[in-house]
């Protein structure tokens, strides 16, 4: 069902000293973010859905309604890309031109596989609910044998890779590191507000630790 | 030079009370987003690159070292996706499959056009750093002759485009609805630290306000 993916070209071109291959740093990404991006291409044009997803080793692992038209596309075996970013920061350079961002992004090449087993799909679809709130399946009723069959559960390895990323102070030209003007950086991280209690939770149930303290690690 | 980009197929098929091409929604997601994905095929293979934008009017602006391989593919017409979705909070329902995020994501299909007077460029680069951090472009040095000429500018009109949004409650199966456990949102928003300034800043020379108390709007 896959067809096979040609070889990425993955130089660091620009900024090379922002490039690495570095696997376990491709997992801190995976597993600092919530959303990734998946791109592929369907009849000349480019497509991205954004998703939720989970890790499980060195497989990213997506889902879906079975019945969508693009998740079908995915489940077929077309090339594709899977994006995580992370913004850590704003960098504010004394020139306009060397303003940046830090941040930290993955770019995952490759072509999807379909988990098809109730018990792998079952499990698959946990460490996507683990991914977003740890804890939370441990309470959650776990998705049934109809649930699963409506859902089309996706894995993709990471073996081509990259992921770059900036860190620390603006760099200004020589030229103008003398004008007068402040320059730093303006630190950024996702932050959880207090949970919401829907309308059905009876009155006086508190939420769960993992949803009152909803923090996601921030490592820079 | 730009390429003619095959209609998109913009149809809602999943989820259709959640989709809209509502121009003020797509405007609004470009103004309180920061970085978007800009996806595109090269040689049979998708890539994604995140990046920082502006809008100017009806139009996105990316930007990049003239000398990237992949911005010239960009720069040279080939149809593209560039997606910003902005999340709002993690939805835990009743069951594991009713999980959800609350987001608000947008999908530009098109081809850039390249900016390539000076004027223009300046104004274009201009505005996306005052996208990034408002007020900055009146302290910082524009960019000069040389540093304009080392950039490509690109905008991408929307045209073709698509919103999808999910908010509020969870959404419970009826038959979930009297499970004993608590369920709402968490509420996740880009939240700004304190500024950290360079080592080339004069000492006691404070951030400016912009930077001291920045923050994106969060309408939700």
């Amino acid at each position: 069902m896959t067809q096979s993916v040609p070889p990425v070209d993955m130089k660091f071109r620009r900024h090379p000293e922002r490039g690495s291959t570095d696997l376990e740093l491709a997992h801190s990404v995976l597993d600092e973010g919530l959303v990734c991006h998946v791109a592929f291409e369907l009849e000349g044009q480019p497509y991205i859905i954004p998703m939720g997803y989970g890790r499980m080793g060195n497989k990213v692992i997506l889902h879906g309604a079975i019945a969508s038209r693009l998740l079908k596309h995915l489940a077929g075996g077309a090339p594709c890309c899977v994006s995580v970013t992370l913004l850590d920061g704003l960098v504010l350079a004394r020139s306009q031109f060397s303003h940046s961002m830090n941040f930290r992004s993955l770019a995952i090449y490759g072509a999807c596989e379909r988990i098809l087993d109730p018990e792998d799909k079952l499990t698959a679809v946990e460490a996507i609910v683990e991914h977003l709130i740890a804890g939370r399946c441990a309470d959650a009723r776990p998705s049934n044998r109809k649930e699963l069959a409506a859902t089309e559960v996706l894995s993709l390895e990471l073996e081509q890779f990259t992921v770059k990323c900036r860190s620390g102070e603006p760099i200004d030209k020589k030229v103008d590191e003398s004008l007068p003007l402040w320059a730093g950086v303006i630190p950024l991280r996702l932050q959880a507000g207090e949970p919401e209690t829907d309308e059905l939770t009876a009155p006086g149930q508190r939420p769960p630790e993992y949803a009152s303290h909803y923090h996601r690690f921030n490592r820079r």
